[in-house]
C-alpha cells in the first residue's frame, strides 16, 4: 500500500503518463484521468488518458480543455478502475505494467506496483483532490470542472450514505476554485431526453416483486436499450431500490441475446457486492454488479438464489 | 432590516416564543422552526412552533424530540415565510403581530417588526445556523437533523444552483455534528411509494409540449392527487423541467374543480417568479407558483399566454 505522498513524489520523478480508465467510463473516472492529465501537465509533465470505450461527449466541457498527448517509453497509471479486467481491449497491453494506481474501490485487486486504494473516499475525485494538494499545483476551473464532476456523479448529487462531511468540503472548496456546480449538475443529473422518459415508463412497468416486496427486479430489453444512450441507460439501475420498502434493487440489462448486464443497489445492510460475488461479479456495499451468460428467466432465477442467499446470511430473510 | 446579531440580541432579551410556519410546510419551513425551537428551549426559553397545517409526520425524526410548550403573552416569530397569506387561518390572529422574521425568499413583503432576509441562503436552515452560531448554543444531533433536512430539501439535496459553496461547507459541519445524512436523504429523495411511481407515469404521459418544446405543461387531476400524499405530490413538480430542451416546466394540480394550483420552474434565464406574478403568485427566480379559479383549459391559456409574455420581455422568445 502507498500512501499519498509517496504517489505525488512518484508522479514528480517520472514523466509520459498514461493514465488508464475503465470500460464504459463514468464521471468519476473520466473526472479523476482528466484532472490529474491536467495537472501533471501543468508540471511539464506529458500525459494522456486512455480507455477501451469512447470518452462520453457529455464530460466535454472539462474533456475539451484538456489536450491528450503522445510519446513512447510511458509511465502508466491507473485510477478508480479496481480490476484489470475492467481494462476491456486494453488488458493485454498494459493489464501487468500498471506502476500506479489510485483507486477508492475496496474491490481493488491490487494489480498495481504501487496502490493507493482509499476506500472511505466516496468518489476517487477526492483522492485525486489530495493528490493534487500533495502535487502543490493550484486547482483552476478545469480542475475543479472535473473532480467536482466525479464527485458528484458518484455520491448520486450527494445523495448517497458514503457521502461524508469531507465529501462537501472538498466540493465547497472546488465550489469557490471555479466549479460550475449548478450546471454540472443540470448536465449529469437534471436533463432526461424524451426517450429516457418514455423507457423509464416502460421500465417501471416491467417491475416484478419478490420477497415481500423486499426485492424488486426491473429488466431492460435490447429495445428499450437502443431508444436511450448507455449513460441515461446506467442512471435507470438507480430506480428500483427507491421504492418504498425495496431493500434490494435489481436491474437486468439485456446486451444480446443471453447475455445480461446485471445492477444491483441495495439498502444496509444488504451486501450488493456479497450478492454480486456470488456471481462471479463485484462492487461497493451498496451498488455492485455482474454479466450473466443464460436466458433472461435463467437469469432471473441465479439472481433471485444469490439474493435469498445472501439475506439468509445475513440475518435478513424471513 | 435586521442584521443576524439583532435577531439574536432580541431572542436573547424575551421569552415565550411562538414560532409560526407557512402552510403546507415542507422541509425548510420545518426544520428551521423546530432547530430554533429546541436551541431555544436549551437557553431555558418557553417555545411552541404552530401552523395551520399538520406538520408532515417524515419530519418526525426530529420534530417528535421536541415538545411544545404552552404559555400566555407569547412573543411571535415567524421562519421561512415570505408574507403573511401563508399563514392560512392564522393570518388573522398573527398577521399584523410578527416581532422577528427570518427567511430566505427576495419576494419576502417585510411585514414584521424585525425582518432578517438574506435571499444568498439557498435554504432558510442556512439562516438559522448562523443565528444559532450568533446564540452561541451549541448544535447537536437535534438540531443538526433539522437543519440539515431544511438545507437539503430546498437545494433538491445539493443540485440546484441555489447551492453554493457555504451551503456544502454548513452540510460538511452538521453532518460532523450527528446529522443523519445519508438516512436523511435516503427518506426525503430514495423513497417513492408504489403509488407515486403509478401517478409519476400518468403525470407525464399528461405532458404537453409549447413554444417549440421549451416549454412542457403538465397535469395532476384530483383523481392521481388523491393516490399519493401532499409531499411525494410536490416533488413531481420538478419533473417538466427536467426534459432535455424545456426551459419553463409547468405542472397544473386540480384542487377543486375549476381550482387550480400552479408550480412553474424554469431554467436561467427565464424567471419563475416573474411568470407567476403575473397570475398574482410569486416565489423564487427558478421556482414560484401561482392559485388560478378557472377552468382546466382557461388555466392552460392564462398560463401559456404569461409564460409567452415573460419570454418576450426577456428576450428569449422565438
Amino acid at each position: 500500500m502507498t500512501d499519498l505522498s509517496a504517489a505525488a513524489a512518484f508522479l514528480m520523478d517520472n514523466d509520459n503518463f498514461t493514465i488508464l480508465l475503465h470500460t464504459s467510463p463514468d464521471g468519476d473516472a473520466v473526472g479523476s484521468g482528466y484532472a490529474l492529465c491536467h495537472v501533471l501537465q501543468q508540471l511539464s509533465k506529458h500525459v494522456r488518458v486512455i480507455c477501451s470505450d469512447p470518452i462520453p461527449s457529455r464530460y466535454a466541457y472539462f474533456t475539451d480543455k484538456v489536450p491528450m498527448q503522445q510519446f513512447d517509453d510511458e509511465c502508466v497509471i491507473a485510477v478508480d478502475l479496481a480490476d484489470v479486467l475492467l481494462l476491456g481491449t486494453l488488458r493485454e497491453q498494459y493489464g501487468e505494467r500498471v506502476q500506479l494506481c489510485i483507486d477508492h474501490h475496496a474491490s481493488n485487486t491490487g494489480y498495481a506496483e504501487r496502490n493507493f486504494i482509499n476506500p472511505m473516499a466516496a468518489a476517487n475525485c477526492e483522492n485525486v483532490y489530495n493528490l493534487i494538494k500533495q502535487l502543490g499545483v493550484p486547482i483552476d476551473s478545469i480542475t475543479a470542472d472535473a473532480l467536482f464532476t466525479g464527485i458528484s456523479t458518484d455520491t448520486g448529487c450527494f445523495r448517497y450514505s458514503n457521502c461524508t462531511a469531507d465529501t462537501h468540503r472538498i466540493a465547497a472548496h472546488l465550489i469557490e476554485l471555479g466549479a460550475a456546480a449548478g450546471e454540472i449538475n443540470r448536465i449529469m443529473f437534471e436533463t432526461k431526453s424524451r426517450g429516457r422518459i418514455e423507457v423509464e415508463r416502460m421500465a417501471l412497468e416491467s417491475i416484478e416483486y419478490h420477497f415481500g416486496n423486499r426485492c424488486a427486479l426491473m429488466t431492460v430489453t435490447n429495445e428499450m436499450r437502443q431508444m436511450i444512450d448507455s449513460i441515461e441507460l446506467d442512471g435507470l439501475a438507480a430506480l428500483p431500490r427507491q421504492i418504498e420498502g425495496v431493500q434490494i434493487g435489481v436491474t437486468l440489462k439485456e446486451m444480446n441475446s443471453d447475455q445480461y448486464k446485471v445492477s444491483v443497489r441495495t439498502h444496509a445492510p444488504i451486501n450488493a457486492s456479497a450478492i454480486c460475488a456470488r456471481l462471479g461479479g463485484g462492487g461497493h456495499a451498496r451498488a455492485a454488479g455482474c454479466q450473466l451468460h443464460m436466458s433472461a428467466e435463467e437469469a432471473k432465477q441465479r439472481l433471485l438464489g444469490a439474493v435469498a442467499d445472501e439475506m439468509e446470511q445475513s440475518g435478513c430473510k424471513g
